[in-house]
């Protein structure tokens, strides 16, 4: 559970000693602390041609409100827009030598873009403002989904969006990451709970991801208000495999949120269980979710008063090559990976005990994405659930509600701490981050896509691996 | 351009050397050549429930004509019905240490499983049957979109195929690659192109990757009969950047299959151009296909008998950081990567010169994919290839055209050969065949795409790669 090499390098000594051997040197990273201040510092905003997206980006500023902006010259509407928000704002001046690591975030508007020719601005942005981003800095970049664009060549332009910001992930460092939110047309008032993530240190492990804000349907409501500070109050979440680890993690990250959690552990966890949802004033639920009557178990828990957010973090892994993997090793990775996830949806959706606006998260992994060596069947499981919530989106569709799934990387747990050193190493190294994540990273993700403000996030898959390498 | 680890391991003394000290040993890849037999030896036939693909795969065996087929016990009606069909067959005999090695193939047909609780009978058939697999041996998993399935729980089951393969193909090693084909309903008839592909030393380094066979629109005609020995005779196919390296090699092998091929280079590559396309008696054009009148030039150059195929092929890098990134280069590595195609097919397509039923072929890169550090230019440039696939599939359906983008991972080539050591022995290794691979991988998942039999294949990126990890 502990990286030792990233203590050392950011040691004085331990510092020095890998500056002159030439070693990396993974940055701590800046993670949120309900005693800081979530936001803060100085943005700069570019822009393409006929940028949509400044609205939403000047609302969003105003509503973090610690945030002062810097236009740089591609997007000379900034100021005046700015100005009639009543935001502070200035013009970015080129990189010296004391503009370096000043800038807190770097936005770009790349919504008008309309073809490859028109992609200038995007290297003139970077290349001016890059070296200015400090430690742990955002890079957001905004566009239109390709797939809904008018052209083919303007889906080309926002298409290719994709190959820059993950090779600014790639180049920046110093705990910087960079991500790409398509807003949808008429999308543009959801998207702040994504913005505000993606600008957060909440967000510290989260690079190199493509996220689509998707319009509302005919007929929704619109977005009511929303309470910033404690977002989950009053709603009511399930978390599968809450009484250690990751689950835990998750648990008392939507508690602090103001969700009301329900625990689900296996009986053999009840004591952790039990004392994780103590300290949450949660509720405990000790049962097998892979026993045939655990759909029925849950729902008359949970029946009289419904439940608004379901995530199924429960897992178990049975590695073995697949000529020495048992049958049985197999099937219970599928089954409690991937099967009881769907029993327990379809049983809570059938019943209307899952209440309308409801979020239903599942874990995935980057094995699920890219299969593992001795993992056929947790890979198999894995990317169950990632056609589990593209299948399903559409058809919760009309009913508010969305799904989607996380799916961690390399991340510091006790199941992590027992692979062998030098596997380790390689996993916790080769991202961009060149460090693990921690279980709080999952949770807070999580957190986010069960956010009121997330409504317009569906059917979607965001990694939390500080942008690994592996993938394919 | 010479891998010596490579030759070195598999040397007498290399090999023993490299097993007493515990090094990788990559496998000399079986590629295709002209006075070989393509296909042949034992392939393992295996299915879930209610296969719906067996039929199609008789056909392919009984087409390939030398491969003999053992029926695995979870594919007990392949034998009758490949007595139909008059194949040699026989039933799978659990693996014993005699067996090692002998199969050339294990394909999968798991069209009929509609629910994860189904997925049992692939784990009974690749953990009886992997270890049975020789060198270079193929595995070929058969499914249904999982987008165009028609209830959630088939769609779940069938995304989940893709996380056993990329496993798969990571866990088999000796060259063995495997790979997922989706079939849609009623394009049974239009995958036994892609499927002799995959099946062929043609496909050596294409492991990991996932294609889906449309079926024809309505009023389309029935796929004419196709000469497998001169697939391409009678057509024509432009090439970019054909003078050397990858793009010689793509022209060499379209022309082998047959086509007459139109090669462009730059006016300084003229001489190697020339000897190029005197070589395969095909057609020199040296212009630059950046310059404003060359799409005018290019349709004026083909519009008497017009072209079937064209591959955007020609490319350039100019790598650096954005921070020190110049303005010019930027905009040439976008202009000649992206923009370039989308004005040469704009062109061609307009004045009709590409044929109903033609194919076009953009060369991406796995730098597209996953970004690069160094290359926010050229994977800006490959990520728009990717949009510009995706967005005009639909536009070309109607006119039989398709349109299809390979991307490359390590290709040994001068480019590559130019990287220094370190970094290049990385990227030669981090993929499932520990090693490079050659231009002319490229050029045949090229050719196999620009084939008439390929009709069903269109809108997808092909990773040309060995499964390299590098991908997100």
């Amino acid at each position: 559970m502990n990286d030792s090499y990233l203590n050392f390098v950011n040691s004085p000594f331990g510092g020095r000693l890998a500056r002159s051997l030439g070693l990396p040197k993974p940055e701590v990273l800046r993670r949120y602390r309900a005693d800081q201040p979530e936001f803060g510092g100085l943005v700069a905003i570019g822009a393409g041609r006929e940028p949509q997206l400044l609205d939403a980006l000047a609302n969003l500023v105003a509503s973090i409100g610690v945030i002062t902006s810097v236009a740089h010259e591609s997007a000379g509407l900034w100021v005046p827009l700015a100005n009639r928000h009543g935001l502070m704002t200035g013009r970015f001046e080129p990189a010296d030598s004391s503009s370096q690591g000043r800038l807190a975030a770097l936005l770009f508007d790349a919504s008008g873009i309309e073809d490859s020719t028109q992609l200038e601005p995007l290297h003139d942005f970077f290349h001016d403002t890059l070296r200015s981003l400090g430690k742990c800095g955002r890079i957001i970049v905004l566009g239109r989904p390709p797939e809904s664009c008018a052209t083919p060549r303007q889906w080309t332009a926002q298409r290719a969006l994709e190959g820059l910001v993950r090779s600014l992930g790639k180049e920046a460092r110093r705990g910087i990451t960079a991500n790409l939110v398509y807003v949808e047309q008429g999308a543009e008032s959801r998207a702040e709970a994504t913005l505000r993530f993606f600008l957060s240190p909440r967000s510290a492990y989260v690079s190199g991801q493509v996220v689509r804000i998707a319009a509302a349907g005919a007929g929704h409501e619109p977005m009511p208000g929303i309470d910033w500070q404690e977002p989950l109050a009053g709603r009511r979440a399930v978390v599968t495999g809450a009484a250690r680890g990751i689950g835990a993690s998750i648990a008392s990250v939507l508690a602090a949120e103001g969700a009301h959690v329900i625990g689900i552990d296996i009986p053999a966890a009840r004591e952790a269980l039990d004392a994780t949802m103590r300290q949450l004033n949660g509720t405990a639920l000790a049962f097998d979710i892979a026993a045939p009557e655990a759909p029925a178990q849950i729902a008359a828990a949970l029946d009289e008063q419904g439940v608004d957010i379901v995530v199924h973090n429960a897992g178990i892994t049975r590695d073995k090559t697949i000529a020495k993997m048992t049958d049985a090793a197999w099937q219970s990775v599928i089954d409690i990976n991937l099967c009881a996830q769907e029993r327990i949806d379809d049983a809570l959706l059938a019943a209307g005990i899952l209440r309308d606006g409801g979020r239903i998260i599942g874990v995935s992994s980057i094995s699920g994405i890219a299969g593992n060596l001795g993992q056929t069947n947790y890979a198999t499981s894995k990317a169950g659930v990632i056609g589990r919530v593209q299948s399903m989106a559409p058809h919760l569709r009309a009913r508010g509600i969305t799904i989607n799934a996380v799916a961690p990387g390399f991340i510091e747990t006790q199941m992590t701490a027992k692979i062998p050193l030098a596997i380790r190493e390689a996993g916790r190294r080769m991202n961009s981050m060149s460090q693990g994540g921690q279980p709080v990273d999952v949770a807070q993700t999580i957190a986010w896509l069960a956010h009121p403000g997330s409504a317009g996030v569906s059917g979607q898959v965001v990694r939390v691996c500080g942008q690994s390498l592996i993938g394919a």
